[in-house]
């Protein structure tokens, strides 16, 4: 734990909090040996630092100490303790800008209490928002990070920077390839679960078909249960990894092909066939090990996540577009609406997001300048649409991997594992090393111009 | 005056403030020609304006759109008007950080709403505190401004950076060249006011020999009036220019040498005849019209400069150390005591200095990732101490002008300008050439690594 300022960008709060931070440096080689440094995203550290093998991997190859360091407001760092959710008070510490000076902070102190450390060049990796923190750390603080991995950072997914419906478009990519009709059933579905919960017995007959731990009431409900089902297709889609693994839930290789087997109807089912499939899918999503004895639709992913502050962030900064036509998607169609967001903002947190903010702050598509960093991207990640796909300048470089979903590139290497991801790993790696060595060279001087 | 933001890093307090800005787009090549952006520093932007000729001179020859933004706290751009000082509370936003978001936004918005300013390059210029603020802008937001002139900046002058007595040696220097014992005769002095004020008849003497506006009653007037002096050759070092000015106070050409006719005193001088030396020169600098009726201690340099709010934002980020020894400097010895200086500002405003943070955020010395920017310092400005005084990339640039004092480049040219600071403006002008032709290719994009 490091004691951290609660708020770095004023001086009238000047209480601290405890940052937790995990380090490990088994393989450190003192003196200067580099350091990679996870920036923690909106969840625990400890399963962050559990599901990012690749620098496990990598540390003995560079001699490198591992940090993991926790976001404020997540996991045990609570700038207030119990009360740090309380209001829009308690709240308003709670932005990537005071998470960024943390890590700033927490490396300053480490460089300075950590014998050996002192010349250790540091470098940041992330995925998702923690991928985000990662570039943009290298952006804000080149003294601090000699260049960041961001692996399936989103930078672009915000307000006029890429269209609204393309992460939608990916997820439902991800389903048309997986199995025959696929896409096209679940883009069915939304109107046979209309149509059946339109009466009393229906509603009831999907919360038995689905085991929902809370039966269907209302139409109110349905509206809730369809968007839970949109977010388990989109969480499959984030998660479709080749082999078995355990990130927002247990599941099994390639587990949209595994959902899509009971999805494959031809034009002809009817409503309850087809929901009947339906639920046969997102069981396979909620219950693969068999031991969850009803669906919860309130939790569709891994309790170490935290919701209500990824909430927070995006009802003020991390404000994201999406939307959906349901013709190049297999979902409803709904618009992206900036004011209904922001009223619905304003009702949970008293705050409303500014939709151009990160935009002016993290330079949106205006990042040439800077440099050192890698953006990994997955083919079948919806989060790719928001991420850099293409090389900026020369060391601002991206890494396509075709057939990886979330950060498939920062989890432990498998025998399952694509040649393309390998690929990724070692070229990143690589690039490591490359600024490294840089860093070891001593910035040039030489004579003033006059 | 544009709508402002009061928080930036916050989503509490979500109310805004008319921030002052100034246009003058005579010589503006539409579209797309540049804008020269002058980061407003510590006082009313009107002063700043009329005191950066080498703006206005520059504009017709880049076709150029002149904006001159307020910063925060100062002059009419006041976040809660009348009360903005009232207590820490209402201070809290005043920070350099906040003060750049400003900036940032101020140029979004002009890009938005003025036509044919969507794709002009902003080049940002400052002086001093706004070399600072220019400088760091350009690290902090290469998205919005190409480059940035920063002119007498010490982004340096920050503890740990350079040493703390190098500031004063340079005001001793500036006096010790420009008469004979001028500055032995400075750093006698001190010892003479402490004989002479020792007795009441003594006080009342000096009081009246500087004709000041209220007499030195004890021995704390007497440690104020000594401190009082000590800014005035400060000032003097600073404002320290070959033609007849009047940027702090109205002055003659090179005012030191004038200062130092009554300053060449051989070794045999009895204190009260010293001391009437040092009353003459005192009256040059506040005295050279002729108009004021008595020297004014709480005033040493122009009512345009906000001296409480630069009190405020030192006490918080803007932690400059400086001390003396007196022998490589004509000062009383006096250590650097940040405990000391922390408690003053504790009891001044509730709040205390962050020692680390200007480091920390902006960088420091590892600012070499960074380009287009250029430092230019005068040799005779004492602020060059901590200012960057050779060249750390090749588009990180220092500009040193010997006879130079503070931000002599920022100043109308004049017949008297040393031929350093004509080279100085023409190299500046170059520099804003080439990041503006930069600026006009587009980023170039390339395929994907894998």
């Amino acid at each position: 734990y490091v004691d951290q300022t609660i708020d770095h960008f004023g001086f009238l709060e000047d209480g601290t909090f405890k940052q937790r931070y995990l380090v490990a440096d088994k393989h450190w080689k003192q003196p200067a040996g580099p350091i990679l440094f996870y920036t923690g995203n909106e969840g625990d550290i400890t399963w962050f630092c559990n599901n990012t093998g690749f620098m496990w991997e990598t540390a003995a190859q560079l001699g490198a100490m591992l940090v993991f360091a926790e976001h404020r407001y997540y996991g045990e760092s609570l700038p207030f303790g119990q009360d740090s959710y309380s209001d829009s008070k308690h709240l308003n510490y709670l932005t990537s800008e005071q998470a960024l000076a943390d890590f700033a902070v927490l490396i300053e102190n480490l460089k300075s209490t950590l014998p050996g450390a002192q010349h250790s060049p540091v470098i940041a990796v992330g995925g998702s928002y923690g991928g985000m923190l990662s570039a943009w750390f290298r952006m804000k603080y080149p003294n601090i990070v000699v260049g960041a991995l961001a692996a399936s950072a989103p930078i672009w997914q915000f307000p006029g920077m890429v269209p609204c419906g393309d992460f939608y478009k990916i997820v439902t990519q991800d389903f048309a390839r997986s199995g025959y009709n696929c896409d096209a059933n679940i883009r069915k579905s939304w109107k046979a679960i209309n149509n059946v919960t339109s009466t009393v017995s229906g509603l009831q007959w999907l919360s038995e078909e689905f085991n929902l731990c809370s039966p269907l009431k209302n139409v109110m409900d349905t509206v809730t249960f369809k968007n839970w089902l949109q977010e388990t297709w989109v969480n499959l889609a984030m998660v479709d990894y080749p082999y078995e693994a355990n990130f927002l839930q247990p599941l099994p290789p390639w587990p949209i092909q595994v959902v899509c087997k009971y999805l494959g109807f031809d034009s002809t089912v009817s409503d309850y066939e087809l929901l009947h499939g339906v639920s046969q899918a997102a069981k396979i999503y909620y219950n693969y090990t068999g031991t969850s004895s009803c669906l919860n639709m309130s939790q569709t992913a891994t309790g170490s996540l935290g919701y209500l502050g990824w909430f927070y962030q995006a009802c003020t900064e991390m404000v994201m577009p999406m939307c959906t036509d349901g013709i190049q998607d297999m979902f409803e169609p709904e618009e992206w609406n900036f004011q209904a967001f922001s009223d619905e903002c304003n009702a949970m947190f008293g705050v409303r997001p500014r939709a151009d903010w990160a935009g002016t702050v993290y330079g949106g598509k205006d990042i040439a300048s800077h440099s050192n960093i890698i953006f990994s991207n997955g083919g079948l990640d919806p989060w790719s649409a928001g991420g850099v796909n293409y090389n900026m300048t020369e060391s601002l470089v991206s890494i396509v991997i075709p057939e990886g979903a979330h950060h498939l590139d920062l989890r432990y290497s498998n025998d399952h594992d694509p040649p393309a991801v390998r690929a990724a790993r070692a070229l990143e790696v690589k690039y490591f090393q490359k600024w490294i060595s840089q860093a070891k060279k001593a910035p040039q001087t030489s004579e003033p111009n006059i």
